[in-house]
């Protein structure tokens, strides 16, 4: 039999995530497995969303397309930083946002709505596939498909060997997940939940169509409405690694169940270069919450799959 | 081996099913079970309607109780319908929305809200769990358990028998359905679409109440657009009865898939008295669509299930 957990290392964190499991799974406190509901958020959390999150990789590369068309978008943002390279401008709006300056966000997500207005669910699928099947890491250099946490991985396929069902909660935008999910993390697309464009039904072609709208950012407190609205059960097991995860961990808590913070604490070179960006107040907060912090430097003995 | 549909009559419709399940599960033409999606619209297509949907029903209990503790509330619609126990009133509500008349409808949105405004989704469960336990239906008398169409059921059946996954897509109000839908459909609560009463996370309690507002009426092109945004796959065959599943059958019929549209025309007092209202465009454009009308006269052999 496969050792647990594998690319953890023998910690006190490990050790609570399996007695939790084994708690939940079997034995008299037994919770029905139709109630074995596990949440995950996606960047950070699942993968690496360090330079930056990988929708806005191809973002990127959609408005460079956009501004070689028309070379005066080239002048304005977001396209100049997708022109000339600025991802440190591009990173940072995540960042703003989480320190409550929206300004930059509010562009991006402008720009982003622009890109696949008026297009098919099918047609951006079919972009959005494209890219995964090309695109590099733009610092590993790997395909996506290898910028994922090998430890987090693993505690997938724990909990779906102990009857639980994995969903996505991310505030990425959910039709940019679906088409990779299945093969990275064997999540199918009915259990992603992540932000939404705007949608329409448009009945002369039998196509559902974006609009130019975002129809919510699925962060903070939204999480856990979307997870009511989408599943109807509160989670047993919540994962995520930023403030924007705090309100889903709170919601797993509250109903006794087991809220997990990745904490981006790693100096080793082995992955990410260490962070807490956007993670201020989930730290700060985490022990009195009852939130269990995974330490990527301690609680990991790997981070990315084996090459 | 059981009889396939045994409720069904052996007619062209019972065999245009079989054959499409027959095709799309099995031989050369056989699509991904992955990609055996139905989805079916709940009132007057899987369950009665009349002499009005349950829900109502639901509400009016729920509104004579507000009545019998504030009596003021008895003069006006639409608890005065409630205490007085005018169906016609409420349930020619939808009928003259489908008519183009939204002003009852607008009314019953605002009470029926005003019954949830605040409620924790656990204590709604409770509340509908508890109706669903003690009503019975109107005019048949019996649990409505049992004011189920035999036929339909089968049809689920048979349905996941070839590996299809089934989701119920409704205009009614999602978790007024979600209590009753493992026990009379055995579709499980994050298999149920439906119009949404607003929602926000209380962070305070960890819970996810009600607001007094409506987020979406699911019907009509709203149907293709909530599909798509919890599945993130086109269906395969859908059902339905009335004008509001038009567009939900056509974008099933847009990928080649199976489109269903039960017609209450029977007459023979086995069932509901028979009905056009609120279906008549979806019935008259059926053919030139590609929908397949199943007759509850003819198609039929039985309407409820054995008592």
């Amino acid at each position: 039999m496969a050792e647990r957990l594998a690319s953890w290392a023998d910690t006190p964190t490990r050790e609570a995530i399996l007695s939790f499991i084994d708690r939940v799974a079997h034995g008299p406190d037994a919770v029905p497995e139709a109630e074995r509901v596990a949440v995950f958020d996606n960047d950070g959390t699942l993968w690496t969303e360090k330079p930056m999150p990988t929708q806005l990789h191809y973002i990127v590369e959609q408005w460079k397309q956009q501004a070689a068309a028309d070379p005066s978008l080239a002048e304005k943002q977001p396209y100049r930083a997708a022109v000339t390279g600025d991802f440190a401008w591009l990173g940072g709006a995540l960042d703003r946002h989480y320190q409550g300056d929206d300004t930059d966000l509010k562009l991006l997500i402008g720009a982003v709505v622009g890109v696949t207005d008026g297009m098919s669910v099918e047609d951006y699928a079919a972009s959005v596939s494209r890219f995964y099947e090309e695109a590099k890491h733009l610092t590993l250099g790997t395909p996506y498909a290898d910028a994922v946490y090998a430890p987090m991985i693993e505690l997938l396929r724990e909990l779906e060997a102990n009857g639980f069902t994995v969903y996505l909660v991310s505030g990425g935008e959910r039709d940019f997940m679906r088409p990779m999910t299945e093969q990275y993390y064997g999540i199918p697309p009915e259990r992603v939940i992540g932000s939404a464009l705007g949608l329409r039904f448009d009945e002369d072609s039998g196509e559902v169509r974006y609009t130019a709208g975002l129809d919510f950012f699925d962060d903070g407190p939204e999480k856990p409405v979307r997870i009511w609205s989408r599943i109807g059960r509160r989670p047993l097991l919540a994962g995520g690694n930023s403030n924007g995860d705090l309100s889903m961990l709170g919601y797993a808590r509250a109903g006794g169940g087991l809220a997990l913070l990745v904490h981006h604490d790693d100096d080793s070179g082995r992955g990410d270069a260490p962070y807490d960006a956007g993670a201020e107040r989930a730290l700060a907060e985490a022990s009195d919450r009852g939130i269990t912090v995974v330490s990527v430097k301690r609680d990991w003995s790997r981070i990315f799959p084996e090459g």
